[in-house]
């Protein structure tokens, strides 16, 4: 079966579960063998953004280089999945213009249960005031106002919020739905 | 049909033809329906490498951007066309090595037909002394040693160039034949 690329646009602060629900998805995209590729903000900063800081200029050109590879991505029939905070609303509209085919996922939990997960250790140092250009602390941080999606970390797994991602593309017809296994059986024939 | 992804990657001096050969395989691939991308080296400074300049450093910086592009689309079934100078050897194969279905096209042009042709009137300049880091006069170009196809620029058209390119496609099973149009005809029914 053919498919069509599009891109699904993961935004959210550090540690809100981005890149764990990629994950979930990866594992689900696999089952059904889609085409698919991850562009996650650490691997994308290895290999086209070594050197750019944290800026809002640097930031915002990370952004415009994960958008560029989702849109060559898309238009070949690829599904793009990026994973990076792009806290900036004005350059995620631009890359949902350029791109066309774009599904914004809004990766949502509130900072005090970011701060008291903090799986890198990092909201405790920015709350401190030891990390400049810290996203949803000591930097800015604009929400989608229209998102496709929004996943509640706080408040369900990585699987229900892929799942319901899912269901969000198959409704809406970006993936078709899967075959249900064993629910069409075939008919008996009929014994006189 | 279903299409496997592979790149060609082109190599050669500036003005060389790298480009031209490219919007030649461009119409072609386009005629046959296949999914594709050119990473043309100026595009690929718009999009992915702004800032960067033409040390040494920079150049393998640019040539490595490409490379992981290039191996993104070649793992989802895209053909990449890389088109940039890409100087040094050693980052070519690095190229090679991490993409595997690569296909390395050495764009060859003698210089002093480079320079009379000059179509951006970079060679005199770089010929007077006024360019820094201009690959083939100021900068080296290290020449493939076992380039797949050699396109000699200067004794052959665009048009024939990027045929030996296809016809070695073809012949490694890199892409399929076209099926020849009006070979096979409907057998007449016997009148008798």
């Amino acid at each position: 079966m053919s498919q069509t690329g599009f891109t699904i646009w993961f935004t959210g602060l550090s540690g809100a579960g981005k890149s764990t629900i990629s994950s979930v998805l990866e594992r689900k995209f696999h089952e059904r063998g889609l085409k698919f590729e991850i562009l996650d903000g650490d691997v994308v900063r290895t290999h086209l953004s070594k050197g750019l800081g944290f800026s809002k200029e640097d930031r915002d050109t990370n952004i415009r280089r994960i958008g560029w590879v989702c849109e060559v991505l898309t238009r070949n029939d690829v599904i793009a999945i990026a994973a990076a905070i792009s806290p900036y609303r004005d350059i995620r509209d631009e890359a949902r213009a350029r791109i066309g085919r774009f599904v914004e996922v809004y990766v949502q939990c509130p900072i005090d249960v970011l701060a008291e997960r903090d799986v890198k250790g990092l909201y405790k140092k920015a709350l401190a005031g030891e990390l400049k250009n810290f996203t949803g602390v000591s930097d800015p941080y604009e929400a989608p106002l229209n998102p496709e999606v929004v996943c509640y970390t706080d408040r369900e797994t990585p699987e229900a919020s892929a799942t319901r991602i899912l269901n969000f593309l198959e409704a809406g017809g970006w993936l078709h739905p899967l075959n249900g296994r064993g629910v069409s059986e075939p008919q008996a024939v009929a014994q006189s």
